[in-house]
């Protein structure tokens, strides 16, 4: 309704974003973010960054219904099966190639190769994924409709919280082994 | 906008929902659904039954923004984890002891046990499931704020389609035997 | 768009809701509602009650779009002709039977008999009742799609405040000895 | 999200407005109204007239959240307790004296005396009234956040239709007498 | 959701408005504004005059999606080309005679000449402007299905502030003599 | 609501966007634009180009809030004063140094030199531009909101169509000859 609202994250939130910065103390600054401009850091278990300009990072988003990240996908590398509870996502491809796709509500499978300057687009709440399908790392720039997607990555809700194993096996239908040796990969606990 | 928008299913969906039957058309009948009295069929996998009132189901919730569903779970059931990617989910236990939660994308776990008479709520697009916890069958309502909101069953969603075993052990670090073993079961392929 | 914003009643509300409770300080019974699980007390008038599990009584529902409501009408019972100004109800029938129905902006009557197990709609800010159609006492859940949808019983708009009988007069057509007899019964004044 | 979408009647309308006219077929009269210039006929029982400008007279209002109505209000006029279920309404007097009011869900009292060029807000579905409280003509202007509000008057729903009278009588407390009288004045049957 | 949520303005504003004023401190004067009685002063370079009440002047429309303006156009007055950027507009003439016309984003031009008591809307973010066509003054009510549309007048946009000559010459196309002789008209700098 | 609904252009559109293709007939490549891959043509008068992929050309985004496009700007080109009516903007320079700005409606310019990976947001419906701040082609990725944003570029508005030059000046303040001689450089009449 305003101009812009950018998030003064000193204040708690409300439901539909943080309360606003006053517009005499906001510059052409809080509507620009720097932070996607270096590489994520890709040393890691899955090869790959995500870096978010979520409201978190970026407040000049806050009100505004949109938001971005910035992924880094190395040789071999996996941005998880993972799911945006709170919006669309666009997803621009800069270098690389990607194999990404989406498995609708029906159970359906979407899944296609992305080349350099390729656009997909995953609808909100569905389970998602991008892998490297190439032999050199992989830049995408993605885009949400919401300043506050959310990020939920199945293996880590299923192995990296104290979620107890039983119950994981119980809604997985997972095995405990299987269970149990991801939650020492991935740091859970129970 | 309307009083109502009945959903003409003969039509085409559009993104705010069916195009509404005629107004002369629609009688009391179109705004009740007697589905939900009969309990669910149990005798399954997962010994439980989902029985929706979805707008596929019942045309009166068109353009409403609201539905509902029957739960029922035998003793030892569960409805795996999922999520609705389309909205917010309000349970309340009719009979029995329900163990039930969520995992937000901030990947805390918020679990507890229902008796009869209480109510969860579970966010948008998040993780959750609810689990028989007693001894004797359990009965519960549920309701959402959409017509539609979906069902995404994780496990389904892994194991039950084409979605190739390699690519599922990619995204979610399980094994190819576990996959393999999982598809067998739920009836997947690749 | 976060994950879940349980309200924090302390705070002033807004136009979305209530500001969020800190992350840190929610834990699962903040999702959980018991205020349901006892019967209403309908020795009163209408012979029946309705207990709301809205955001001032459940904050957990805050900013998510959904609520609930128990209804319980002795024999003999009604909940008197209302609107809910801000959201769809949808109500399942839990024992008893219940004789259910609104109108239309169109000045369109739609009336039926609900049993154990059945669903209604009702049309957002439309006029709807209920009444126990049956010998023993009924049950149902309501649920709404707005976390405080308001409730706007007719009866007590006209007879139950300060609203001058003159002016309830010449807005209703009602007589000024019918006016006075119920806000005598109910209460108003003026 | 288009520029625009002039509604095309003929069309089944959807939840969120009717398909829209081809861009192509799209003049200027299409944005343009002019059935607000003439001032309704008052020699009625309420001595009053609501002329809308809602999309099924005015189409190019369509998909824009906004229309417009004409009140002639004569002297003793009134436009009887309504709400309009699907959204706000901001009232401008034009000429005349206007008692206008609403009452609020938690059951408050809003009501003033309003003089030409002064505007009233009344909030989404709840219970308001207008009354002429000069001793000439008065004309007001009022908008709505919808291109389609409903307008739903409290005695008609309750005396213009088929309501059946025990209905009537159960779900408002008002006397067998006083509603029959009113079905005779008002048209309703039952 | 309230009932209403007067706009405390003592607050920061949020993306869905301001903080609400509480409920025991509302009174019937929230809900009315007088300021748009009075006609405004049109003794200026534009002969013209937009007398707002939206929320900032008038916080009874906080939270409600609708507010409104007065235009008072003298004889040669125009309301120069603006927009609105967060909502439809609707029009109705009061006294007088209004070339009004609005440029659609595929730039077609829907032009016109409007008489007392004709409606014209105008669709949410695009270019339009109102001309007193007339040789009397010419009075108009406009209304916005947001409390807080705002008002983006193109020359004061480009003249009248500090935006850099060539800097508006590069995305304009204007010459630099015609920028300069217009910077100095409406006070623009740089 | 549902999983996804991508749009069939052979439907007329609607104010929430075109009915759904039928699911059994959606694949894979419904949700992937390739047209973003290689570079607009930027051998023009604004020395720049601006590739689209709403839902015009890329029918998966409807109903999805979600679009995109490409900007290329040779060395001393500029993508002109503009509004997108229907959504915010979030640019990624992926190539080169674009300087950007734009102003609020409450007449505050907010401009900024952007370099390669930097992130700018621009508000909705407000005035904003893009312009090769350096030697070397510059090249950004775009994301909106809305799968139908609209961009209304300001001089096309007042010089590229038919709005008579008297009008064009009464509403702009700028003098005849310019707006002549831009009418011609642009392909206006009147």
């Amino acid at each position: 309704m305003q101009d812009f609202c950018v998030g003064d994250l000193s204040f708690s939130d409300t439901p539909a974003g943080y309360p606003c910065k006053e517009v005499s103390q906001v510059t052409c600054d809080d509507f620009v973010f720097t932070g996607l401009a270096m590489p994520g850091d890709t040393s890691n278990l899955i090869k790959a960054a995500v870096t978010p300009a979520f409201v978190s990072q970026f407040p000049g988003v806050n009100g505004l219904g949109i938001s971005a990240a910035r992924l880094d996908i190395a040789p071999g590398g996996v941005i998880p099966l993972h799911t945006h509870p709170g919006g669309s996502e666009l997803l621009v491809v800069i270098e690389g190639t990607i194999c990404a796709g989406f498995i609708s509500s029906a159970n359906n499978v979407y899944v296609t190769t992305l080349n350099k300057g390729d656009t997909m687009v995953f609808p909100p709440g569905q389970l998602h994924f991008q892998i490297n399908a190439g032999d050199f790392p992989a830049l995408a720039f993605v885009s949400f409709n919401s300043p506050n997607p959310g990020l939920q990555i199945t293996a880590y809700a299923l192995f990296a919280n104290s979620l107890p194993s039983p119950l994981v096996e119980k809604v997985t239908f997972l095995d405990d082994e299987q269970v149990k040796k991801l939650k020492k990969v991935l740091g859970g606990s129970g």
